[in-house]
């Protein structure tokens, strides 16, 4: 019958009603998406606790001056501004005919958070009475992009962010990956990697090769395609990228390493030796490792990538990321170390390190692969209402059943048992309670399993009885 | 050190650091705030699911056309609109010398939601096969508007609704105030009273009242201030109005009524015998009474209150609010049935009823009256590191206390033990574990109680049995 409506709707023009919607690259989510995400946000919350990172939450809007030159032209481009409201843009508005392109910046004052960096970068230089460092915070919410909607990216979506800021120590990077490890096991996934390498072994491998420093960032720009393109493909971007050939002839070595982390790290020694930087970093990762036995993690699950560059060049320490290898799904979490970023808004820095979780690509893929239980509703009970006679002593029953803390619904439009049944059905309500006329007299209901079919009859007094013994 | 540096970064204009702040009326959530908001919320969201209400978020921005001609023109002044992105801002802005001030609507296309109603319906519209009707579902997610802040009124705050959608039935209105008596009960509020009324036996008043039906707004406004102004307020508040001297003699009394519920219903249905409407309203409400009675609520708490009209106008039957009367902090809730909204976008009538609650006012309110209980923090156990040699030991027991689901942080950066344990004070950790040399060769841990001071030595393999014993 709705959509009859809707249909007339669309026919009749003049009844001027729009046909809803919502904005490109946004989502709603029903009781049964949301049981989904909870599922997966429970687990990682849980996690995130056990390893004592705390919750934090920033508003959604931020002060233009706040995000403004945080994420380079192309972000620039991508946050979603606000037009000042009231007197100000009515002044503004008053003066528009003169204004010209660049200025449209002039009505806008907030935008929509972008990430969860900068805010908590705000929020350590605001708050430095309140929070002791080191400060380690988990933040689940939502941030808004303007980027070109496709499967599986959107315009608004949470991301879940676990930094430890105001500590140097690996044991905190460490923490960060072990971490992830267990919230990935946690969620089911069982063949991943956790990628690891150090922006410093990067330095050091571009002192080493002899070039410029300044085309450090073209090689690991080149060096970090080895995945997808093979070394003879990093070999011509190097030297489309004006990399000598001297310098590719050093640098393609490094990237045929293989072996045990042991060894990588032992032939990577051995090359960068010269390099104080590059010396660094291996040790900072074999710092990390050491901690990964104590720490009891699988050592199959973590390789030593010297080509992982990373985008983001704000890592100044270790990186990482992990990239779930059966089914092949690519990456779902990354991460490292970013000393100069946090202090951003203090004007000195403030070592960080902290790993983002890509949440609507790991709910996205464990939803494909079935990983989710499915939840189609939190309601334990239906009680239907059978007659007049019957409904007052129906809804005390469910009464009892919610102050017993189960989830109970009340059949709202009294029709017939069958139509009650059909609605439970629907909903898949788990059970239904049926108190009629011979129940009422015997101070009994009958209780149906809908979905074994079971169906008894039991004293009311019972009734709590059998799902409080109901395993959860 | 760092109060110092940011002195430093104001006295120094060349360094082009923002001094960062939120924009004005919202705020950051730091753990210690996010724990009383969860303690409140956690409540809650258990009644409502109790209930059978079930959850559902929509997006944080909405089309302009979906929102816009929902809120009167207040509303629309103090929505957030969204300035167009990439190529159609750029477009625009290349024309925009030849815009004049009206046409600022044609740089925004999205706005924030403002309120859990129209996504409601929007909602109701999108999804006709997924949604099972009656939908009762619960909704908590911020909302912004462009008010002015003041103490108590953000710009950026959190509403939850729960609505049940596509039932007739007082039931389903009686379920709604039940819910609010259980929630306020639960959260510990125990003087408050929740206040009903009908609109339909607002409508039979004025048609008992003789007056023309435009004026029924004017007479609702003037009685509804009953409270504050007294019955010679409202007297000369109807005569302002141009409310005849006839009609108004007729008003007064029906604003005298006083005494039981069900003396109350008596006389305003002798007064109304005459008016359908107004007689429907009144058996609307001895229906609801009913219910609550099977539903085993406390009948001192609630009270008819014929003069009660809450401001919005798309109200059609029902309507209640609760306040709380010792201390007195006025309404926390408030809510009714609403059967022409819901089917908005459809262009038919849907029954709906449903509640607010002003979370955000309830939590002030409890931080206030301190009945939330304190957390500080939700990490159990501080792993201290007493040196280099007990370092890996120290990791083994946190991952051990992890592993067993126990809140651990392990100390990041490795000092005097002292200032470990002042960590863990200015922290509030409560317990923290010492693993020093004589520990590290007897295999045992030494476990202080911040709390109680006490400090007792025990073997490893005891200390994760000691948390798991402990009381939650």
């Amino acid at each position: 019958m709705l959509t009859k409506t809707l249909v007339n709707v669309h026919g009749d023009r003049e009844m001027n009603y729009v046909k809803p919607s919502v904005p490109k690259g946004t989502r709603d989510f029903l009781p049964e998406q949301m049981y989904r995400r909870q599922f997966v946000l429970d687990i990682i919350k849980s996690k995130l606790e056990t390893y004592g990172y705390e919750p934090l939450e920033t508003p959604s809007i931020e002060k233009l001056e706040v995000l403004s030159g945080k994420y380079g032209e192309e972000g620039e481009h991508l946050l979603f501004k606000i037009l000042k409201r009231g007197s100000s843009i009515e002044k503004v508005g008053s003066e528009l005919k003169e204004y010209t392109v660049h200025r449209i910046d002039e009505l806008v004052d907030l935008g929509l958070r972008y990430d969860l960096t900068v805010p908590l970068s705000r929020v350590v230089a605001m708050y430095q009475n309140e929070i002791t460092l080191p400060f380690k915070r988990y933040q689940i919410q939502p941030v808004w992009r303007g980027d070109r909607p496709q499967k599986g990216r959107y315009r608004e979506f949470f991301q879940c962010d676990a930094d430890t800021v105001g500590s140097s120590s690996m044991i905190a990077d460490a923490e960060n990956i072990c971490l992830i490890h267990d919230i990935l096991s946690e969620l089911g996934f069982d063949k991943f990697k956790i990628r690891i390498n150090n922006r410093k072994i990067l330095l050091g491998i571009v002192e080493y090769s002899d070039v410029d420093s300044e085309k450090g960032v073209d090689i690991c720009v080149a060096i970090d395609k080895l995945d997808k393109i093979g070394i003879d493909g990093v070999r011509k971007e190097l030297l489309n990228r004006n990399i000598s050939e001297a310098a590719t002839r050093k640098i393609l070595p490094i990237l045929e390493i293989n072996g045990t982390n042991e060894k990588i790290l032992a032939d990577i020694s051995y090359i960068l030796a010269s390099s104080a930087v590059g010396t660094q970093g291996i040790e900072e990762i074999s710092e990390i490792l050491s901690y990964m036995d104590d720490f009891g993690i699988d050592k199959q699950k973590l390789t030593i990538d010297l080509y992982l560059a990373r985008g983001l060049s704000y890592y100044t320490g270790p990186i990482y990321e992990s990239v779930v290898e059966e089914p092949r799904i690519g990456s779902l979490t990354g991460g490292g170390r970013y000393d100069e970023l946090i202090g951003l808004f203090l004007g000195q820095s403030i070592p960080a390190t902290g790993t983002t979780l890509g949440i609507e690509r790991i709910i996205d893929v464990m939803t494909e692969l079935d990983m989710i239980p499915e939840i189609k509703t939190r309601t334990t009970v239906l009680v239907t209402i059978f007659d007049e006679n019957t409904k007052s002593l129906s809804l005390r029953i469910a009464r009892d059943l919610r102050r017993a803390g189960i989830n109970t619904e009340v059949s709202l439009n009294i029709s017939q048992l069958k139509k009650q049944f059909i609605y439970a059905n629907k909903k898949q309500i788990p059970f239904v309670v049926v108190i009629g006329p011979e129940e009422l007299e015997q101070g009994a209901v009958t209780l149906k399993d809908m979905i074994s079919g079971d169906q008894e009859r039991i004293s009311q007094d019972n009734l709590i009885h059998r799902f409080i013994s109901l395993p959860k």
